[in-house]
């Protein structure tokens, strides 16, 4: 560490006599001149180090007559201590991460992505400044024509916002529907939005699914829907043209809003992505949410939300409150990421990739399990789900996995089927790693 | 654009004809085989376009027999349209802008900041994961040594969170908090905060100052303070240690939480910055809150905040509900920047420019308007205050000076003095301009 400045020096050695009590209140300082001439420094020095003290208030100026020390109230304060808080940094050992929510880093060209953010990073005048609130305008341009083209999704660069991560914008969310009081959250998906509406003194209610559960929405008289409609379930069924009409006209009905968290939607291995929700009504009664953390890289924090006309005017009063989150930069290079095309490429390469990557999961599954166990891979998403001939029990099977360093993402029984079904995902483990794994995994369950 | 796929173009054409009712519900569709062989395509493709109406609902497979139309419930949803809304994206134009919260772009060395972020995009590894919820561990570690050593900030890096700005935080913040009611701003602190703690429900309340105010805070049974102690008014003034310590003792006798927004702290021209209020009380009862917007780049959005003891086994509860919102890459870039003595560097750099930049204003201030304006530089920040014989009205002075593009930070009159002030940030404008601005503010002022 560098040594302190000499007029720093002083300032410490008063303050500590000040402070300690050494020098009494109102007790007069030496003056500058006399200081200086004492310690053999220059006056400056000693001005440096009195008006440091003024500044804070440990020492009074009074013009004409000279510097005396302030009467300090230090009654109750105890003396500053180091912190002692420390917890141990405990990690358990993994050996195979299949609950993993990351890209596998395959999919992902980081020299491509590299070269657009050093690009941005030329952008210097547009970097010095604080962003839009609402995000930079090109990126929300190039968002909602990409939205349009790829998810049906029909809305102008003035109706999207956004920020770093679903959770922040769901925040700016919550400010503009806050008088509409219950929140349903349909086929799980609640874990991404629950925390913030919970937060934010909603009422959280949990429903199974639209068809069964109509009626229940309009008795509860709910006003936001939280849903995923192209991801109703984890390996990737989507709502059904039916179920989308009826939501849609329940919203109308009941002049209620639905916010579409259409995470993971372009992750269909078989068909192309089943079109938005938002695009059925013209956005009438939908809030759109999309993020490019699945799609690119989670460590990317850009988001968005589609507002619908009638939330605009009252977002546009209040945009100015709320600074924008996601990093200038990195909207940047996205902005033009996307105007490329490259974008489209990714998803295109990344779809390819986890379809062959999730059956190969399956193949070796069925090898090594033979007739005890059964894999299916998903329509979408990374996740493969695994039926096993066995009796197990689920907080058992998932703390002898953990402790024995192979993680599982989850773990169910389903209508209709006897035995358990065990929820993995294929992008944390190398595909190399799979018949080990797998071997590994069987011996856990079946001899133990 | 790129031609769809055949299979798309098939699964549009019975789309269409299902949604426009051509195709009533119950018919069936004719089978892959007679369908491939008239239309001379593959099998497959016409398999593709089935299963994708299927996997929508348009189209039921009903095995064994074929496929058949749903029925389909369009009775209230209009056909989407373009959206209307077009805003006119209008700009005022500005001249010179003294109201900026820019940095000048001159302080920052843009290529060293590259080869930080060209480092911290090798990471790949790291890149392809979420990040910790709480922050990366080490740059919680670097900032939690950097500022012991700047700002005698005494904590652990388990007692720092890092986000995306510190509105981001303060909604943490909020969660753990929840059971304190009433917030107290003191000093117009309340413009950062605010509108967060509003909008979560708490009452505000604004406050001239502690020591005017310390009873009205116990009469009123405020829990929470929020304050800037090293940044008092806009030029500058910090909080007389006095005052400190009365505040320090206000909160632990009334078990209150200080918030301690340290902004601009290290921006003090004369002397050092003034040591933090967490310091001095061992971090028992304050949140300190630091941003990097300042320091380095507005559009860098890193901020952090760290936690009292007593909040925290409440935080690491609640920390995995919260994804993070700062950028990965962003926070190992500055992680290394910190470590490497960087910032240090780049804030002492900084310290220096607008010293000499603010200074240069006032002396021209004082040169163009004679003895009818003085000027002086704040003891801290971007900002001079210029007193101006004159008699003039707010709301029309800075309504000319907009309508003529010339942006003032604000006007106001000050106890004490006759004549009405103007407070002007100098990062905004290039010194080279301050001449003929100032003869430009003078001729609105005098002339006009």
């Amino acid at each position: 560490m560098e040594k302190d400045p000499l007029y720093i020096q002083l300032y410490d050695h008063y303050k500590e006599l000040i402070s300690s009590g050494v020098l009494r209140p109102e007790s007069k300082l030496p003056s500058i001149r006399q200081c200086a001439s004492e310690r053999m420094i220059s006056k400056t020095t000693v001005e440096g180090a009195y008006l440091q003290l003024v500044a804070e208030g440990y020492v009074t100026s009074r013009p004409g007559s000279g510097f005396y020390v302030s009467s300090l109230d230090y009654e109750d304060i105890t003396i500053p201590k180091e912190s002692s808080y420390l917890e141990v940094y405990e990690k358990s050992k993994v050996i195979y991460d299949f609950a993993s929510a990351n890209v596998d880093y395959k999919t992902f060209n980081f020299s491509l992505w590299s070269k657009y953010i050093k690009h941005a990073l030329r952008s210097e005048k547009r970097l010095i400044s604080y962003g839009e609130p609402q995000g930079e305008y090109d990126l929300r341009v190039a968002i909602s024509s990409y939205i349009e083209e790829s998810r049906e999704v029909l809305c102008s660069p003035h109706q999207v916002v956004i920020g770093a991560g679903i959770q922040s914008l769901l925040h700016i969310l919550c400010s503009l529907i806050k008088h509409r009081e219950k929140v349903a959250f349909i086929n799980g998906s609640f874990n991404q939005g629950g925390a913030i509406f919970e937060d934010r003194g909603f009422e959280t209610k949990i429903f199974n699914s639209i068809d069964e559960n109509l009626n229940d929405l309009v008795e509860e008289n709910v006003k936001i829907i939280y849903t995923s409609p192209s991801h109703t379930t984890p390996w990737g069924d989507v709502m059904p043209i039916n179920t989308r009409l009826k939501l849609l006209n329940f919203a109308k009905q009941q002049d209620a809003l639905i916010i579409e968290d259409d995470y993971d939607s372009e992750f269909r291995y078989y068909g192309r992505p089943v079109p938005s929700l938002q695009g059925l009504d013209g956005g009438e009664k939908v809030i759109y949410m999309g993020t490019f953390s699945k799609l690119l890289l989670p460590s990317l924090r850009i988001s968005f939300m589609v507002l619908p006309i009638e939330l605009l005017d009252l977002y546009k009063s209040k945009a100015d409150l709320y600074n924008q989150t996601a990093s200038k930069m990195e909207q940047i290079a996205l902005c033009n990421f996307i105007k490329d095309g490259h974008l489209r490429r990714q998803i295109k390469k990344s779809r390819k990739f986890y379809m062959t990557k999730s059956r190969l999961l399956c193949n070796c599954i069925n090898d090594v399990f033979k007739d005890k166990a059964t894999a299916s891979p998903g329509a979408g998403g990374f996740l493969i789900e695994m039926e096993v001939k066995k009796e197990l029990l689920k907080k058992d099977f998932m703390k002898v996995c953990k402790e024995k360093g192979i993680l599982i993402k989850d773990f169910y029984f389903k209508s209709g089927r006897e035995n358990p079904c065990i929820l993995l995902s294929c992008s944390g483990v190398t595909s190399e790693a799979f018949y080990p794994a797998m071997k590994f995994l069987k011996e856990i369950i079946f001899i133990k």
